[in-house]
């Protein structure tokens, strides 16, 4: 095998936002980047870019698989000189395939089919497509030999990549649909990195952007030369069309893959500098995650305008930025619905922030609503409502209440709850879990401080109140309570959640970490036994490598104790 | 190939009902019967009887697949003459298998690892578990050279069953976690029935009994005899170990695969004549899947007493019957929580059938709560409470307070409504969609009036007294309100919610097949638009082919209206 320089290649690395099921929208997104990318040789849109992804049960319905190929058709008879690259669900009558259609003036010219699906953590391939099973093809466009594959194909050893690699592909060209989690993007670069080095040939990912019900898609496509070198990365959580001009080298084999002409060579003014958009800080990763996932949530559910109940803790503090940062302060609603147990202080601060916001307000007090139901208790029941009945009402009553203020306003309503809580259940089933979207339901307690601390630093003031920092956390439903009266402090507790839920361990494997005994007992205990709480809770972003939802599906009956 | 009469075989069909994750009361199940069985040569237990079923992701715990085999050998070590075959989850380190044991005089002889994953509708198998990929063999018990398969195993054409019958099983046991559906053990007996048929052997099928969360095991183990015939029958939801004495025809092939011996010809004594339990009429099965399914939940969750918002319509009265069965009527708590615009007749209907059933009752008018909410509304906003808000808000108070009830008292909420709400949204999110279990959410509202009326028929008096059954449904939520006005009649619209979601229709085809276009545009918008309720829907027994839950997936932002 050899090597010298050839032509260029000019690539558009297009990372849009679909919607799931919107097949008429996605075509309009797609087709309003034609002209912009007419001058390039092909680009390349993401996984199921036409569809939106994922499908799940979506890709059972025979009548949906039909109209997306109808759309894909449509889309392929406005395709001019550049070639376009996009995901689509292709099928064959009998079974489904996650697949590439490469479209080219006017017509569909080539085809390829995922043959790797995944079927572990949030994704359910298995389950909604078949394997791709035809023999590997490159497609010649622009002049050069180009290898595709499709997410989950680049991950596996011994897939398909390296049977492309091997049968003279010049490049790889990789669609993906990649929900974030923390640390992502870097193992993206460090997988595509590794093959680029090992196969000599640039590649280029190309990824999704923007919400989907649990999942976040941050977009950072990006293309690797043929020593690895990242030459081109789009902005992360945003929508951006990149052009880079590859220099592709020439390469020949023995064992050449038959090839689909698709394009021939074809000249290019000028040469294209490629952006490479600066890595993310850690903190503004995850909060962009979450203003994206929350913003595309309630946007493409048709819905404008949210509320969310403001206690004066850390935890509404930091949804109602987020909710502000998504969709607009005027967009949000705060409401605050003291009991008898609230402290002014909690009162100010929520104040505070709601100035400092320019958010708008409700304040609903409940105790009047509470001694009723109190005093109805006492009269029907002939018996004093007390203890954890008490301080549920208490939240039920308030979770009542928002979804009244969403009924008559056409609001979405936002919760409020961390992981640490979901995890211990230290919530409200139908009180403080009452909503549509939990916004932070996949952050520990001890991430958002970091995350509270980190907006106020970039937002350069304390847009988050110094006091609702530094105040002990407190549900506030009894006079006095604290989280700490019934939890360890957060941060023993978040690391002991985060090896049981996301490392899988057992009671003897964390004691043996080196967790005390019997607090690995009383949580462990906890977890297991509010999975019942989990399984009503309302979607939420996720951001770690286990979310609760789809990604950690667990028996409500189930007895294992180890 | 030639067949001639040999021995006799002595098989028990163990039909138990494991706990998920709970080893030491499975292993404890299966010894209480190893007494029992020591007269027969082998003894087969359903599919992961030792671990319960389905695990979901307990099977992604290393410590719990170490804690299974420990409890496997544990039972080996006191298996003794009857040779045991149990299913649980085995491993090779790496991955994990859903497998049969075979037990024996103290240990562990033989095993064999299911090849086929069953990984659509509510199975997830592919996501825990490896497939079996090792040689086939046959296992030489009693003198009788058996073939084992697991489940899907039998499903699948051209799958192991063929091979174990082509390479010289003389009798093939299949152990099974096969949930109910309406029609379910007419299909197995048929899928085995055309088996046996073909291969001239008998087969011997053993379910799992019980309910797991959202699916019950309906038992019904049978045997076949060489031409297909059913020749035992156990009953259905009800644990039973039965026995026959299988005449083994003798069988001789020039394939004959690796035969592992576990135990040699037993003289028996006498012999068994094994029990054929009659079929269930249809509204008897379906009847026992609700009243096994909701007391499995209940008990196995570590609750006893359960109650139920009683408003005297059918939905709840069903309900509150099954409960009453299910758990006994001293464990179960009928709650009376009239509004302004509930109905005298509701209330005497309610109260007469509290009387019939003799359950304890709660009256809890929420007139004075829904006031207070009114009155507050007035004056922390300046506006008044009504539409659909204020109607939410009486069923949200209700949910309120039978959580209280619950709380207080350490009782399960059990929720009352049925598929055809459900599926067009007419129902209160943390109103009356509040509680642990859905009793008759796989139920369309017709099938809760048929399931009613044989009720009655079977206990031969009004149990549910005859103006319930006759009046027309209503929530009551606004004077003079009834189903009627906001959908179509039931009997118009079940078929059409049928058709559309476990026949994955599209618009078109609905209205091909006859339905009103008007109709089907209005119920599908419905049926789609309330997805994010049933995401956050208790969960309850799936009764149909395609339950809500975990068996329809789809994406709640979906912007698919075909």
């Amino acid at each position: 095998m050899y090597a010298e320089c050839m032509g260029i290649l000019r690539l558009a690395l297009a990372q849009i936002n679909p919607v799931v099921g919107d097949l008429e929208g996605n075509v309009e997104l797609i087709r309003d980047l034609i002209d912009k990318v007419d001058h390039c040789d092909l680009a390349v849109f993401g996984e199921m870019s036409l569809t939106g992804y994922p499908l799940e049960d979506l890709v059972l319905k025979p009548g949906f698989i039909a109209d997306n190929k109808t759309a894909l058709n449509d889309l392929a008879s406005i395709s001019g000189n550049c070639a376009l690259v996009v995901g689509f669900a292709d099928s064959d009558g009998e079974n489904v395939y996650n697949s590439i259609a490469i479209c080219y003036q006017g017509e569909i010219l080539g085809s390829y089919r995922k043959q790797n699906l995944p079927n572990v953590e949030v994704f359910d391939e298995v389950r909604n497509f078949s394997s791709g099973s035809d023999p590997l093809n490159l497609f010649s466009i622009g002049g050069v030999n180009i290898g595709f594959a499709i997410c989950e194909d680049l991950w596996v050893p011994n897939g398909p990549v390296e049977s492309l690699v091997d049968g003279g592909a010049q490049l790889i060209v990789a669609i993906n649909g990649s929900p974030f989690h923390q640390g992502k993007q870097q193992e993206r670069e460090t997988l595509v990195n590794e093959i680029s080095k090992k196969s000599n040939i640039p590649i280029a990912y190309v990824n999704l952007v923007g919400g989907q019900d649990e999942l976040v898609f941050d977009g950072g496509s990006f293309i690797t030369d043929s020593v690895g070198e990242v030459i081109l990365r789009s902005s992360r959580f945003y929508e951006s069309t990149l052009v880079a001009d590859l220099s592709i080298e020439n390469k020949t084999t023995e064992n050449l893959l038959p090839i689909i002409d698709i394009s021939s060579t074809r000249e290019h003014e000028g040469r294209i500098e490629p952006y490479i958009a600066p890595p993310l800080e850690i903190h503004e990763e995850l909060y962009l995650a979450l203003v994206t996932a929350t913003r595309d949530y309630v946007l493409k559910s048709g819905f404008s305008q949210v509320c969310l109940g403001l206690s004066g803790g850390i935890d509404s503090a930091l949804v109602a930025v987020i909710a502000s940062d998504a969709l607009g302060p005027n967009n949000v609603t705060a409401v605050m619905m003291p009991s008898r147990y609230s402290s002014t202080d909690s009162l100010t601060d929520a104040e505070q922030l709601i100035e400092n916001l320019g958010i708008a307000s409700i304040k609903f007090p409940i105790k009047d609503i509470h001694s009723t139901f109190s005093e109805e208790w006492a009269l029907n029941l002939n018996q004093d409502l007390f203890g954890v009945t008490d301080e549920n009402l208490q939240s039920r009553i308030r979770g009542v209440l928002l979804m009244a203020f969403a009924n008559a306003n056409g609001w979405l309503v936002l919760t409020t709850g961390n992981k640490s809580e979901a995890a211990v259940g230290y919530s409200t089933l139908y009180g403080d879990t009452a909503g549509a979207y939990a916004v932070i339901k996949d952050v520990y307690k001890t991430g958002v401080y970091d995350l509270a601390r980190w907006r106020n630093d970039s937002e350069g003031s304390e847009i988050i109140p110094k006091s609702i920092l530094e105040k002990p956390p407190s549900a506030e439903l009894r006079p006095d309570q604290r989280d700490d009266q019934s939890l360890p402090s957060y941060e023993i507790l978040d690391p002991l959640l985060k090896s049981y839920i996301e490392g899988d361990k057992t009671r003897a494997e964390l004691v043996k970490d080196g967790f005390d005994t019997k607090m690995v007992d009383e949580i462990v205990q906890l977890v297991d036994t509010s999975e019942y709480k989990r399984r009503q809770n309302p979607p939420g972003v996720r951001v770690t490598q286990k979310g609760f939802g789809r990604d950690r599906r667990l028996p409500l009956v189930n007895r294992y104790e180890g």
